[in-house]
């Protein structure tokens, strides 16, 4: 699609494509708050009158409540309430869009705060508001929780079998979209499925295929959840805290609460990382609950443990995959079965993850087998790129064996097998321009492909590997509104929590259509109350959606300020044109700043509005290149050297696509080389703090080099893709690739600690 | 005008006048903030690492300040700054609207510090931020100025006099628009001239006349001046406090700190009240300065005494009138000079007075001469119909005196003169429709002025009186933004600062647009970087401007609406018809709610966006009726009975419209009655507080009885008018009209407190 058609599919009229604003590197709005110190994360929220909230968790990961007797707790001195599930309203049984993933509302309740039986260790059971921290501390241990403890699942493929203890009674299995009747762990079993699976595989001339483990893990974010709530003396609920969208935490108490929308307010604070697990509610309800009862507000934090142990991780995950393809490298089919741990209810990201599995291929035949299933575990939630890097570990694993067995590149096998623009993936949408090939040709022509790796010494065992990732990208609305001053700078307010600098990366977009600079945009994250409904800032999607909102604010603004140059010149709107910052007709010329100078005079302020649910978000493809060098008798690998490479679309502010870039990547590694829950047999996490939780340390990691390739999305006026999330999906199998080029070993399962590749060589037994 | 006429003309289309929203008394959205203590107010503001400014306030009337040493303040344990005028940068001497009177920015910013020479006694000098408002009271001692004391003046006719101290050197007076050359304490004298005066005098039968002084009186609000400013590293300037108008600051700061408007967000508190008086800077730069000093957020606060000496009152006033009338009553010529005491700086209130002070009346040749007049007293600004007043009291005493003189029923000789559509003011305006007439018939009509007076006993002298008055209110700029929540309520952003209830006020006049209740409009107030341009809550502006720009971000809304209606039925959105809160076309309809909750799957959300700078606001007319019982004695008057009777146009609200007509009544009262600024010889205020300053409370006052006219305001879809600043012209006119009904005393000054009525009756000597 040409520039000219992708700027009218969204309504948007650029004279050119030679950007001023965008593509440029331009200082963070933000950036001295956050720096100095100034920004006010949710912690630091402080109001008058404030009392602290704690919350009790169940030591046993799966027990039904006999009872809960809160009286001690409430007679202790600075006590001002205790709550349990009780205290909520009852949720309606049925399911909402977060953005990233959806969820039951009975079960999101539940989650909250459990009422009659506890699904996991670290569940929920009551909670006190005290006029200390140290007091609420105090007061849960004299809160008496008779237990009756029932035995626990806690893996995929044990809870998947015929009698496992099971965690909910009235869950029957939903095979194919129908209901089966049948009693189990087992919450939903789908199936995508194209062309002829049982033929291609018979016109393969080789078949590969591989069974993997992946463990749980934690989005990791630096900033604990949090939430202050003041309930009101007219029925008004302020809820202020840390969150990935304050609209959907607004329209998810209204449920959880049974409050109307109109009487809730979501003020979000700054945001310390969220990385899709600041989506869903927590604390929010409890402090809400705790602030009606006293009448006064209550803040309410969770400590790292508590992050561990009572948010949702990303899933553990068992999964299948083959693969049939002629000699010269094309696949004829594929097979892939996912079965992952929602954990205490349904909702994995099994969906996402059969989404993506096979998505950088274009491939005749396929089936995909996914599995949602629960056991005795947090529930479950999005985590960056939810469930894409499961299940690449799977299959462009299996991708290299293929080519290892052909004796191919892996480059050029994946190039042969590339979806490119009109591909129909396995789960039914069609691709429309999308830069997969061009990711791997750069990093076929980088010179990390094209440099040998230099022989490893003293014993260590050196390897290269590549992966190669898919993540669709979200759309959804977003709302933005700019008004002008008249000294020609703008003021723009959003409803998108800026995480990784989309203040910015939004303001450009303006900033390009009113012809200004990135500096003259002053953008705002604003409450629920003061903007249009924005969706969450998750699924990639906020410079894109967002970015398309203040595009469409910005045109908004441009016509009514034609209006005004019209007027002052007599003449028709019609008759003016925009360009390069400046109106025209004729011989009359003003720029912009002119004409914002001149709206006092001529009617009066003017606001531009934008608001956008869009599709055409287009697809994010990544890949990565990495040399490591193994230990033999540690197990410790040591990565060499990084590059990743990734097609943003249009990079708005590079800075800040090459930092998603890197981060993204180095939570990937952290995932592939050290991070997992660990569980004693009773269920209870051994490992739930930082020092335990082994994320990666900047003395962990090289230089994460990055290529910024740029097929633009047609979808966007600039071209924009998502960038957040596919560069967490191919580490865990470009190091699987890289390790088996170094020791010749292909590890099975995630994490590929020390001991796990130990284990695996035989160096050591088995835990 | 006929309705459709006037709804076509604001560019809003409403199916009837049979209102379902605007007229009714919901109550009020911040209602429960308020009464319960929830509403944060400027001195309430907290924020992490405060300091606390104090301001030094010069001891002299007049001085020249020959230095000013700091050291040691700055010395003392615990402040972190002090600064003096040298360090604000130097503003342009131009002029600025600030909406209610203009401001010339070099006196403004020498009225916020002095830099060489201080003009009256509170004139702030220096300032200091410490870690405690304590310490920085201490340091304030320590602070050394050595002034030059300079003779000052400090009475209007005084200062007009030919030798008078001279306030400013360079000050010329500009005569008719042109500068003199000649220096003088007078700034300007201006003339408004309508007709023939000298024949209309020689037509006359009768002529009357009068010559008045009014005292300086204080807006005496509850809350005092607040603001706490942050810089930040990165030039931010943030400022958070009680304001009339946050954008009115906003672009004030601009110049004074010649700073760009784009570095500077004002954030409104909560206001407690403001008149007027919370329009100019006072606080904001001092604190701004101070932050930008220190790195940190400073607050400062004005005590009571700071209120009266370092704020802008209502100016005293020196006024003559003549009227000339013919036999039935018919006036043929009036003639008028006002002299105002600006204070320090040029621009009181004199030219609203002029517009005013005749313009109630339908008068063929007249002519008002004014006098801006500079003293040493602190720069007046707005109180509540600024000048007005003041300028009633002069000429509906006379009034009353030549209803005497010829023998007619007061209210009978007004309406016979009556101003009404088409009638061409002295100072140029022609009337639209106006409820001038109907006001006064409805006093005529009223069962107060049908009840005779019961007669007094025990020596007590019973009279009663009428006063009308006139003010002309104002459009200027405002802007709305309006966003729909899936259950059909509404969030509504405004730019003005409610101080009388226009958030509810504003809200319902979107709820009638969009057919739903008031409590289904949920409003915010937000700060200069969410919303746009909105100039100052005063005026009478803000339910009519605001309102008006509600309407239109509803209108908005609507045809947006439609749109999602058309795409709902497939049909082109002209064919959907909006009325009574449903949307229909044929046999299709839906309500505002089942559209609202379809957003979502018809294209995203929506925001509504409404900006107006409209003329058409309209005038306002008050008729008063008191009843007074006034003891020879002690010349204390007390209130009997009070009537005050108003054209709303239409009260949108009429609960809050009924406490602006009694506020204002009241204040009008204590104008008339007690409160007054004493000064000693030196210039000092004597009567600095609440204790000595009298202003009334609860049992100096009858109930004040009310009664709305509502004659629609052309200008306004559903008539409005503004309502809040005519009530408080004729109260002193009705008053002296009282009294001189009961005791034969026709009072020529205010106010008529107990020792000037005993005084003026040769009673006691005067002082």
């Amino acid at each position: 699609m040409k520039t000219a058609d992708r700027l009218n599919r969204s309504n948007i009229v650029l004279s050119s494509t030679n950007y001023k604003v965008v593509g440029t590197r331009p200082i963070r709005h933000d950036g001295a708050d956050k720096v100095t110190g100034r920004a006010i994360y949710g912690a630091d929220f402080k109001i008058t009158g404030l009392l602290h909230g704690k919350v009790l968790r169940s030591p046993h990961a799966h027990a039904r409540i006999r009872s809960i007797d809160v009286s001690k707790a409430l007679a202790y001195p600075g006590v001002r309430a205790a709550i349990v599930g009780s205290d909520f309203p009852e949720a309606e049984d049925k399911w909402q869009d977060l953005g990233e993933g959806n969820v039951n509302l009975k079960h999101l309740s539940d989650n909250v705060m459990a009422t009659d039986i506890v699904l996991y260790r670290g569940h929920a059971v009551a909670a006190v508001a005290a006029i200390s921290p140290h007091i609420a501390d105090e007061a849960l241990k004299l809160i008496e929780v008779d237990y009756e403890v029932l035995p626990a699942v806690l893996d995929v493929r044990e809870a998947m079998k015929d009698g496992a203890p099971l965690l909910h009674a009235s869950l029957t299995t939903q095979e194919f979209g129908k209901d089966t009747g049948k009693h189990s762990n087992i919450a939903q079993h789908f199936r995508h499925e194209l062309g002829d699976v049982a033929k291609g595989f018979q016109e393969a001339d080789v078949i590969v295929e591989r069974e993997v483990r992946t463990a749980t893990v934690h989005q990791g974010y630096i900033e604990p959840h949090n939430a202050t709530a003041l309930w009101n003396a007219d029925g008004n609920l302020t809820v202020w805290g840390s969150t990935q969208g304050a609209f959907p935490v607004r329209d998810q108490l209204v449920q959880v609460l049974k409050h109307p929308v109109s009487k809730i307010k979501v003020v979000p604070t700054e945001i310390g990382g969220g990385f899709g697990g600041k989506i869903p509610l927590y604390l929010q309800p409890i402090a809400a609950i705790l602030s009606k009862k006293t009448g006064r507000p209550v803040k309410v934090l969770m400590s790292r443990s508590d992050e561990f142990q009572g948010t949702g991780p990303s899933p553990a995950s068992w999964i299948t995959c083959r693969i049939g393809a002629k000699k010269d490298g094309r696949i004829t089919a594929v097979e892939s079965m996912l079965a992952m741990e929602a954990g205490a209810y349904p909702g994995s990201a099994v969906g996402a993850a059969s989404m993506c599995i096979w998505g950088p291929y274009d491939i005749p035949n396929g089936r995909i087998d996914g599995y949602d299933v629960v056991c005795n575990k947090p529930r479950s939630f999005a985590y960056r790129a939810p469930g894409s890097t499961q299940a690449a570990f799977a299959s462009e694993v299996l991708m290299d064996a293929l080519a290892e067995k052909l004796g191919m590149d892996p480059i050029e096998l994946r190039l042969k097998n590339s979806a490119k623009e009109g591909t129909r993936r396995i789960d039914g949408p069609v691709y429309n321009r999308i830069g997969g090939v061009e990711c791997l040709e750069a990093a076929r022509n980088h010179d990390h492909w094209k440099t040998p790796l230099e022989p490893a010494k003293d014993g260590q065992k050196r390897g290269r590997g590549i992966a190669h990732g898919f993540w669709f990208n979200v759309g959804l609305a977003s709302s933005c509104s700019i008004s002008v001053n008249p000294d020609g700078t703008v003021t723009l307010i959003e409803g998108s929590t800026d995480i990784g600098g989309t203040r910015t990366s939004v303001a450009m977009q303006a900033a390009e259509v009113l012809g200004i600079a990135a500096e003259d945009v002053r953008p705002s994250v604003v409450d629920t109350d003061s903007i249009g409904f924005t969706h969450v800032t998750g699924g990639s999607r906020t410079t894109f959606a967002t970015g398309l909102a203040a595009c469409e604010a910005a045109q908004d603004i441009v016509r009514q300020m034609k209006e005004r140059a019209a007027k002052l010149w007599e003449i028709d709107a019609s008759a003016v044109d925009f360009k390069d910052g400046a109106f025209s007709s004729g011989s009359n010329r003003a720029t912009f700043q002119e004409i914002a100078g001149k709206l006092g005079h001529t009617g009066g302020p003017i606001t531009g509005r934008g608001n956008v649910d869009p599709g055409g978000h287009g697809g994010a493809f990544a890949t990565m290149i990495c040399d490591v060098e193994v230990d033999p008798e540690t197990g410790k690998v040591r990565i060499l050297r990084w590059t990743t490479v990734q097609d943003a679309g249009k990079a708005v502010h590079p800075s800040y696509v090459e930092g998603q870039l890197q981060g993204g990547t180095v939570q990937g590694i952290g995932w592939a080389l050290n991070e997992e829950y660990q569980f004693n047999s009773s269920g209870a996490m051994t490992n739930p703090s930082f020092l335990d939780y082994r994320m990666p340390l900047t003395y962990d990691l090289p230089m994460i080099d990055t290529v910024i390739v740029e097929v633009p999305n047609p979808g966007h006026p600039f071209g924009v893709r998502g960038v957040g999330e596919v560069p967490i999906i191919p580490p865990p199998a470009a190091l699987a690739n890289a390790i088996n080029d170094a020791i010749g070993l292909r590890m099975s399962r995630l994490p590929m600690s020390p001991r796990n590749i130990l284990e695996d060589m035989g160096v050591i037994a088995r835990e």
